[in-house]
């Protein structure tokens, strides 16, 4: 009765099992575990933040680590942002705001340490990429032989269709975009003819900001915690994305004023030092790779994630949301 | 620096500001705090379950609201699940699995615990519901003046799509599902001309299953704690939401365990005990209204989480997935 909803528990149960009806049939999870050691790309070290939060009631160390985002998007933020980690400046700030399904927020609670000198004020023009597509789009949704096409749900006009389809791919359909796909570089984005951007999913890092024209300097920090809340999208600056450790904020109780901050300073978990990796020791740093978009088994698993046919599921869906087919990111061996 | 992403604060600080575009434009939330009382609907206590879990480490209660699917959908579950609360079936059970950005899962860990006489068994069949629609789809995109029709994105060719386009709006476009709607009696769902099916999205609670032809009895149950498992659509049924008191299974600890369970039994969570609300007195039973989704103020609700014009926001999507849009439930006043 235990055996649900993931694969894998349930793809090594049905080893024997007649209930399934494609044998062969892959997990995205076990895909990704098959992949070669040439689909794998170093994340790194000057891309990655390291965020160590107070240990919690068990006593043990809470690390998580952010990749940031790269060219060409983001980089007046990104750049911020390695600036006040060199300037040590989150150390001795906390995590002061949780909002359920929303947010897990960091910074400066007091909102009156200085900021170090040097920070650049970026423009809000700045939270779009370029129109013209400085990479390939990975298309996330892939026709179930068998069943109807889904290319008349979607009418792309644009010259990166013929790209597509000449992989034969179908675009995926998207409510927020007039499509989705990742880059080469190994980001979720959203495209709309006159550019491009980075989405809004679950682990994503934004930068908190006030009211517009304001963008925020990148002291604020957040990630999503909760279902993708793409409407911010084009609103707010995307600058990484979680890659590890996660649960030490998901986890976080929520806050119980406004908008989850906490009523208490006591509530707040101390961050006792975000670091970049490229400025701790060799010894120190966390090793990250990340599966290489453009590789035969990122698209093996972008269909499976998009058509599930291991052995728990009786109906592919044929098609997946952008921020259902996250990145797949992994300890260097 | 504090005041960013959602738009309470932001609406409140913005009531001098000049940087809005639309000065008259509310946020969602105040759309629904200003519907007048005959827009709500209550939740009947026999569609109420109540569940009780052991206080955490504050000793504070922590009490959880499911509100059970209608009719025309997954009633061979529900019907199981009232029996099992007033067997007290889960009495003394625990939550054993939470896994980050997918379910917190509860139920029997030993898997050896009897179940109660009288639990029918359910088709797969009973994963969707009927092909012609019992009630009115709602649709969550509306066209934003002088922004280009989004029509041309989808293609329905269904009779209902008449009775939409008379109301002026646009279908959305979902990666899972034709289209996607909010039905009379308040929930979210897909149709895909065949059938429709209620979705999995942030709250959703389904039934936990083994292999297929298996479909589950109800006495394992799982809430959705992270983004949209859409996925499992038509694969599981589903058969409630969480109203009230998730954030007492969202922010539990991450069981370490392959698909999120717990290693150790002290790590899982008791359950004192779930109950229909109607099998409560008077006295201890909680009461909800849900927004009713034939509602003007659900209309308007359901434009403003499509196209955020309040301050904070500078660019509104143009539309919203189906899971961005959730039925607003209140306690009764």
């Amino acid at each position: 009765m235990l055996t649900l909803l993931l694969p894998i528990l349930a793809q090594a149960a049905a080893a024997q099992s007649a209930g399934r009806t494609q044998p062969d049939a892959k997990a995205p999870a076990e895909i990704v575990a098959a992949a070669p050691a040439g689909d794998w790309r170093a994340i790194a070290a000057e891309d990655l933040l390291v965020m160590e939060l107070a240990p919690g009631a068990s006593g043990r160390a809470r690390r998580v680590a952010i990749q940031l985002m790269p060219a060409p998007f983001s980089q007046g933020w990104v750049a911020n942002i390695r600036l006040l980690a060199r300037a040590r400046w989150w150390d001795g700030t906390s995590v002061n705001r949780v909002q359920d399904n929303y947010v897990a927020q960091w910074g400066d609670a007091t909102e009156k340490k200085p900021l170090p000198p040097g920070l650049g004020k970026v423009a809000e023009s700045g939270y779009v990429g370029p129109g013209q597509l400085p990479f390939s789009l990975f298309p996330i949704e892939i026709p179930i032989p068998g069943e109807p096409s889904r290319e008349d749900r979607a009418q792309p006009t644009t010259q990166e269709l013929v790209k597509v389809r000449s992989l034969g791919r179908v675009l995926p359909r998207d409510s927020y975009a007039t499509f989705t796909g990742h880059t080469a570089t190994g980001w979720s984005v959203g495209y709309d003819g006159g550019a491009t951007w980075p989405v809004h999913c679950y682990a994503t890092v934004g930068v908190g900001r006030n009211l517009s024209p304001d963008t925020g300097t990148g002291a604020e920090l957040y990630t999503v915690i909760g279902h993708a809340p793409r409407h911010l999208d084009r609103n707010i600056a995307v600058v990484g994305r979680v890659v590890e450790g996660i649960e030490h904020l998901s986890s976080l109780s929520r806050g119980t004023e406004a908008l989850g901050f906490y009523k208490t300073a006591a509530e707040r978990t101390p961050i006792r030092s975000i670091r970049l990796a490229s400025d701790l020791t060799e010894a120190e740093r966390p090793r990250f790779q990340y599966l290489s978009t453009e590789s035969a088994s990122f698209a093996a698993y972008a269909d499976a994630r998009a058509n599930r046919r291991d052995a728990f599921f009786i109906r592919p869906a044929g098609g997946a949301d952008i921020c259902n087919v996250p990145v797949p990111v992994r300890r260097a061996p």
